[in-house]
């Protein structure tokens, strides 16, 4: 493959011929040669560094003076990034320099070169369109890539979190209703507990799922917040007045998102609490699931030899050795999944708490991480509701056995004779080994007839 | 000392005279020997549960027809209790069972005993006030626990660490007006950059602060929802129909907090995702106040040979060896609590993301963590304002020396020269040691006057 | 109660009366009010500081010219310390300077106070024995504390922690030799598995506390190292040669424990990687007793509706409301722990990672974060053991009925038939609700007497 | 592109044509849509499945009656996968089912089909090669995966962290002893203390990524311990008497690596300790290396207004805005990294903590993330050490002036004059802006001469 001669203020550098990217690009591929394509910037900055360098094009013509000609172009190569036709111009890792500046290189250089393509320029070619005094006009990385931190993980959340938990709940909630008549026993600190339906259980499941988009929710509106405008140091140098406004508007009226200009420039710049904010409810969805994916497995367990309450669908052979077993594996994806989330929210913990002074330099390393949560966060929802909680089925008879046999049912005696009493029945049938009833009786503690009338699952469901 | 005989259904044993805890209580003791006095439940959950049991009796008189004399003596009891008066007699740790069953009984057994005292009988004679079957009246550990743990949580918070915030919010804002007139060099990536005002810097800080209340409040109304009236396992057996709402409406008008029942109990008591919610704003308020607290002593880095802008106020001998050193010992605390505050919280999660089925059983572990953090924040917040902040002086003849020297001024003329021009300058200037304007006239790219009129930090630190 | 006037580079300042601290703690205390008596220096700190203050003194007296009148009344008080006979005297919470200094201070203040008090001179009189010319010399607190760090770990790590999971191995280790004869179904996935032996099961679970004192152990080298010596910044200015060396060699003599002195100084006061790489060794231990814990008490759910396989001790009435229910509250206490002591983790990282130049200033907060995890751990190792482990039984009537159930069995069939034969034979047998043997004939697969010779579970547990 | 019909126990399946993957890779790859291609089960987990199938078959040929024209070619279809030939045919995410299975029947259908290509067959025809009773013979994914988890891990940390770490520690070392006669001004709490040699600073460092080193060794050998054997549960059923010892032998001969069978199969299958207990070795490592990279950043701040004791080498622009800027960007891509590795020791902890029973089911995840962790912080530790460490230039002439001007040379005072005059030489010069020999002969606490003999930098580096 040949190669053409790209310059910056270090001076020159061949790149690939056929790419779109520049010096700066290239050195940093030199230069930061760690751990491998996959670890590529993630897709949703680069479209968002679409998104934005074509808004910021758009208010430069207006307020900045840009030549209309160049400006359109940059807004046409912009939105080429944004529909992610160039992503193959981005090959640049998350482990480079902490303020992203890199990136935003790497988008200037692909689209001033695409916008030089488009005017029917020499790629490179500065004089036509510039990558750092035309495409980067009034920004600086610091303020850029905050900027497209925050577009990409809004636009992600809005996109694959948010249907993800509202396709489980809904999932969910249908099990709740279908499972409403179904009495069973509860289980606290694992062991056998007084009943409840099988539909209010799930109720709590999808009360849970219900919050996390509360949560999330909750949380939006300060990674609504656009740092753009900041420029350097937070100040907007080099901006103009205004610029920092109508870049918002436009991000916002080209993606439909609700986002706004940062009140606080500083603050947008230096730290990255609202990443971190966002990312602590991604783990309060993590341990949410988690507990939600644990109860499917362990009710579902078995064939025989488990609790058995639910059958789970079958979608593969569970075994390479035991022959026709089938396994739990979308709970098992799904914890796994939500173990990397606490994972990753420590990363993003971190990061976030080492910004000094003007910038926080962990940026990409920050990013990845809510990405990578939400992504995982949102197909795992989806996969988990339609290969595993949408085909959930009731094991009605082995439930009926169970709940008939527990022993704290005598709990609806304790109104009737007394906590001290009703326990020495339980211990009783407990140590004999016989039902409750004949406890009871042997007890002297209550009649046949009362204890029938007083013990009855179906009373035993909700408050009186 | 002497000791006195108490039962439990599973016998009796001796507890000490003067205490006023039950069987159940002493068990626990004699059953967890884990971790010492420092272990204890936190007390604002003893308190809590004072808060709780009054008016549960309350409730109880009116709802389940608990007779007014015991419900009375009751209420009585459980108010000293939510006073502290009897803390002493809340001897059990965290370490116990995961529902905090035995810190419930310990309620139960001091309340009990100690309206027993009220009412004139014989301490342990359960005839007169029963732990059980009165002052746990429609009760179950299992959803007094988590009532407790909310109202320990928001009550803290109320009264410790919102307070917190907001007296550092208060004194960052006003050092940010305070310094609004003196212009200094930024510093992003460590490095100088464009220059911003120090009240500029300071504003960025107190945004930090101001978005860590607005997180605290954004995650409360899930903290206000009371598990109360679910009993055992989210159904309310046991309990009156209107016993949970009319419980919650109790306890928040004897708190003055706004605190509704849970509009679903089931996930109530098998799930804290609420508590791990709020933790994650701790967290992100211990990774905004980590980074002011480390800016506070870089700023203050010094006193010759640092970067000395900030000085900080003198508190104490800081060296044992080094006569007259003197440290920024209150940022040192404040993000030693920070870093503290970050293992909680994975703790918390830990702890949420394991419950089974009815009941998670991280409860202590969970509410020790949520308090833990909240005190520490809300106090080290307080000390590092009274100790810190509030005396922090600027320098106002360094920062004048730092900014004129600065390479990064140079890029005031971007719009002037163009952005590869500028960058001669400033590396000209760096690698001969020179003033920049001495390297913009030899490079011929603007006039003396030029240079003047445009590179000026006054001019640099708002867009135009 | 009275106060008497201290002096510090500072100035007086009251302390109270019957108190052997000086100005530099009560100036602490009144700096720092955070967290309140529940977050004092841990008590193995103060004990440690007893030992090397003694330690340092005798080499004092030897190298660096202490007069011996001075230098025997150091070591008779710093051993009063070391026993814990003055631990009142040491108020300091962990959230105070980084550095330890403060803390450091008070054990040179009291430790000089006792000292006068023994040489019959006024409390405060710093002619007679002076805390840093004296107590401190050679000395600073960023050698002292960190030692004391050290010592204070190691000695709670082999009092405490190692002889807890020394416990707690054999107790496993006897109950996976009780029960080696009971073959039982195993589980994967929470599935229905092949068998295998309770004993075998348990097994495993010796194992890991096996390994778990293997990985302390092997992190133990370089916590035994000594950073005494190092003095203020590592190079040991104002310290005499060989002082590092017979300190570290006084302090192992006397604690019986082999301390040595850090080849590198610098590392041992700026970074405290061996506190973080011990805490990993924590987390681990940690790690593996959640999953010991976690499967004791599902092999221990029901009594009725749950797996059954072990019974658990019963060790107090488990429910506020559910008369005669017994949990695992055993297995609970010790699953907070570890969730603790995960976090207790992060928070030794992160103030691990975040040391500055010659000096790490997250000190006290990192031991305290060891101590409590070691302690903790140590606890609920006895704990568990004692009241839980030592008294599991085998349910094996229960545990007989599972095995026989169990579709897994099918997988003796493969080196007979076939993994896909096998497969058809356990999934008709599961669809139909019949036993494998049946399924098997009715396919064709085998003949009856070739089933029961292949299908056995005591030929299941062991290659051939 | 065309598609051939793939089997398995759940039926047919249409598969790409040109792959060699069978029907439950397909059925994964349908059920599992999580996350995208970059979330594929990392390369060194592949080529171990090759390494390990490999000695597999030549074992179960020796042992188990393996037909020779299978097994070598078996032999020869593993050779590709463990050299990274087929890599394109593993097209599994990680978020799959937690036991690896999937992975594993990945790797026994392509190495089954690639060996039915080797011997003329046609793909897909189980009768010449068999994923299960061929390629899989006496193995269950329930070992194969922890066997492929430990050899990848060990591998990458021989190929990859180990090399990355000691050219690391080449270039502190070399950098320590290039830096031995620079004397500088210390500092501690961020605050000038006393002096050192830049060479001594440096050998701290070194000392970190020594001991790093002991780290990962001393957590080696139980990562060297191979699960192989155990088959489903842990009891080597269905597996030849040797077959476990055999097998680690010959991986451990094929590999040069010293692996061994694991003592214990159940722990080795039902826990991975021992990936977490590496993992803390990383989280360590990760803490040594951002205190590093800080301290050189910091000490290389500037190039006016910081530090400045240190020039970077400038590898590329720094900013979009401001011209001529160089940032320390290798150090932000390192501390990301640890940030990074810091998280993934949390993810690996939960995980590690969950297993159930006979098997943990967080396999895929764990092993993720130790690779991941081992990856990025080899790869970092080789960028950062060529592109910043081994360039690392001393301002020596700044240094010696920061050096002059420091007030904490007055320690050097306290042998001869003590603390308290010490203390009050240094306040006064502090105070009143002059030198310390001006404030300590004003004061009349030495004679000019005395001052210039005590108070000599090249006397205070080392104990006298």
């Amino acid at each position: 493959m040949g190669t053409r001669t790209e310059y910056d203020t270090f001076g020159p550098l061949e790149v690939p011929e056929e790419r779109l990217w520049g010096a700066q690009t290239q050195r940093s591929i030199q230069n930061f040669k760690i751990g491998g394509p996959s670890e590529r910037m993630p897709e949703p900055v680069v479209r968002a560094f679409g998104v934005l360098k074509g808004a910021a094009a758009k208010v430069n013509m207006e307020l900045a003076g840009l030549d209309p000609k160049v400006g359109n172009a940059i807004v046409q190569a912009a939105s080429d990034v944004a529909e992610g036709k160039l992503s193959d111009d981005f090959p640049l890792v998350v482990w480079q320099t902490g303020s992203g500046t890199q990136s935003n290189m790497n988008a200037n250089e692909v689209i001033a070169n695409r916008a030089i393509q488009i005017l029917g320029g020499k790629l490179g070619d500065k004089s036509v369109v510039h990558p750092n005094d035309h495409v980067n006009k009034g920004q600086s990385s610091n303020d850029t890539f905050p900027t497209v931190m925050h577009i990409a993980g809004v636009t992600e959340i809005h996109e694959r979190l948010l249907p993800g938990l509202k396709h489980l709940h809904g999932a969910l909630d249908a099990k709740a209703k279908e499972f409403d008549h179904i009495i069973k026993i509860g289980r606290t600190h694992t062991q056998d507990a007084t009943p409840l339906t099988l539909g209010q259980e799930f109720s709590g499941y999808a009360t849970q799922v219900e919050y996390s988009i509360a949560r999330v929710e909750a949380a939006l509106p300060r990674l609504c917040m656009l740092a753009q405008g900041g420029t350097a140091v937070g100040t907007g140098l080099n901006a103009k007045k205004g610029f920092a406004e109508q870049v918002a508007a436009t991000v916002a009226s080209d993606t439909g998102l609700p986002f706004v200009t940062a009140p606080n420039k500083f603050e947008a710049l230096a730290a990255h609490d609202a990443v971190v904010e966002m990312h602590g409810a991604l783990n309060t969805i993590a341990v949410s699931l988690m507990k939600v994916a644990n109860d499917v497995r362990f009710l579902g367990s078995g064939p025989r030899c488990g609790l058995g309450e639910l059958s789970l669908p079958e979608n593969e052979p569970g075994s390479s050795i035991m022959p026709g077993k089938v396994n739990p594996t979308q709970c098992e994806a799904m914890t796994m999944v939500c173990a990397q989330v606490m994972g990753n929210h420590v990363a993003t913990t971190v990061g976030g708490s080492n910004g000094h002074f003007e910038l926080n330099v962990f940026k990409p390393m920050m990013i990845r991480n809510l990405l990578h949560s939400t992504r995982l966060l949102g197909d795992a929802c989806v996969s988990f509701t339609d290969n595993c909680v949408a085909g959930i089925v009731a094991n009605e008879k082995r439930i009926a056995q169970l709940l008939h046999e527990s022993l704290m049912l005598v709990t609806a005696l304790n109104n009737h004779i007394g906590y001290d009493k009703a326990a020495a029945i339980a211990k009783k049938a407990h140590k004999e080994g016989t039902t409750l009833k004949a406890a009871a009786l042997a007890l002297g503690h209550c009649s046949d007839e009362q204890f029938d009338q007083w013990v009855r699952p179906e009373d035993m469901i909700a408050p009186k």
